[in-house]
């Protein structure tokens, strides 16, 4: 197998690319090689060097602590607990939230094995004394692996007197009401505000 | 902009990726460090470095003239002449092929403003000539330009008297009869061939 059918079997291994995707990258590669291919070769090495995961706070970056833990500027007392980089980096999109993260590397899940060991949840609950965190916001998908962490989460945080919130359930901005399911509509009936003026 | 983001910002830029899938990827790469980004890494840059365009057809491949143009097995007198890498693949796939190619790097077409200069036509009457090909199989797409390009290849290879020949036009194995166009149904009922007994 030279290196052509090498690279090809590792893009396939890509989530959203198959063997045929993989190939036309390939190519696609070997076209631009100037404008994609040396910069991707040299941007990979070099991400491959210098991307850790923030001991603090598990985010990825180049610098440990990362970016967000080492930013004076965010509010330290509030503390949005995420499953996974790609969730802080959703939220980090939406500009919405000043504090820090801490992501927990997965859900609790019965059917995976994975057992609260398994997640950075021994290290949230230091974190919170430590660092005397006012607010704990559980950005947690609303499934039913994340909300069973949620409520373990809660239990464990209840302890140490530290407010411990999670996101709104309701429509979706751009959501057409009779494409929604029940269990949304009713959450979403059930917390309903009223109408500022 | 740090490492991460230039990746992510690169592998967008790929067929089949959008800024999505691309942090997909990349934060599947920093899960699987030694199992797919080390080895990747090291991959792209060995394709980088060793692989190149067959001077003899534009096939990509580690070696010049390329495994196939060296394969001294393959009938030396049929020659395959494809649009691109990919249509060369797809052919060495099928196994159904074992002469030797001519990529052209494209098609004819007076939209994009490419003419017979841009591709890789002298050189293929060059090939033709030199190496006494007996047979030019056009094997490229069924589409405006790719028929354009066909009828000028055939015009410019039929004075060197070489048998042109091009792919078969019919009903594709597994098309439901009902799903084609009329055009294709037009062209597997002119050529309809006696039931063999």
């Amino acid at each position: 197998m030279n290196e052509i059918d090498r690279l090809i079997q590792l893009l396939a291994k890509l989530p959203g690319l198959g063997p045929r995707s993989a190939r036309r990258a390939v190519l696609h590669l070997f076209k631009r090689r100037e404008s994609l291919l040396q910069p991707l070769v040299q941007t990979l090495a070099e991400a491959a060097d210098t991307v850790r995961i923030c001991s603090n706070c598990g985010n990825l970056d180049t610098t440990d602590p990362c970016a967000i833990c080492a930013d004076s500027r965010r509010d330290p007392t509030r503390l949005c607990v995420v499953e996974d980089v790609a969730d802080l980096w959703a939220i980090e999109r939406s500009a919405a939230f000043k504090g820090r993260y801490h992501v927990l590397g997965g859900t609790l899940s019965a059917l995976e094995g994975t057992g609260p060991e398994e997640l950075r949840i021994e290290a949230l609950v230091a974190r919170v004394e430590r660092e005397r965190i006012a607010e704990a916001i559980l950005a947690l998908s609303a499934t039913v692996e994340g909300q069973t962490t949620a409520h373990y989460l809660a239990d464990r945080l209840g302890q140490s007197g530290v407010e411990v919130t999670r996101l709104a359930q309701g429509v979706p901005l751009g959501g057409e009401l009779d494409y929604l399911d029940e269990g949304t509509l009713t959450a979403a009936l059930a917390a309903r505000r009223p109408v500022g003026r």
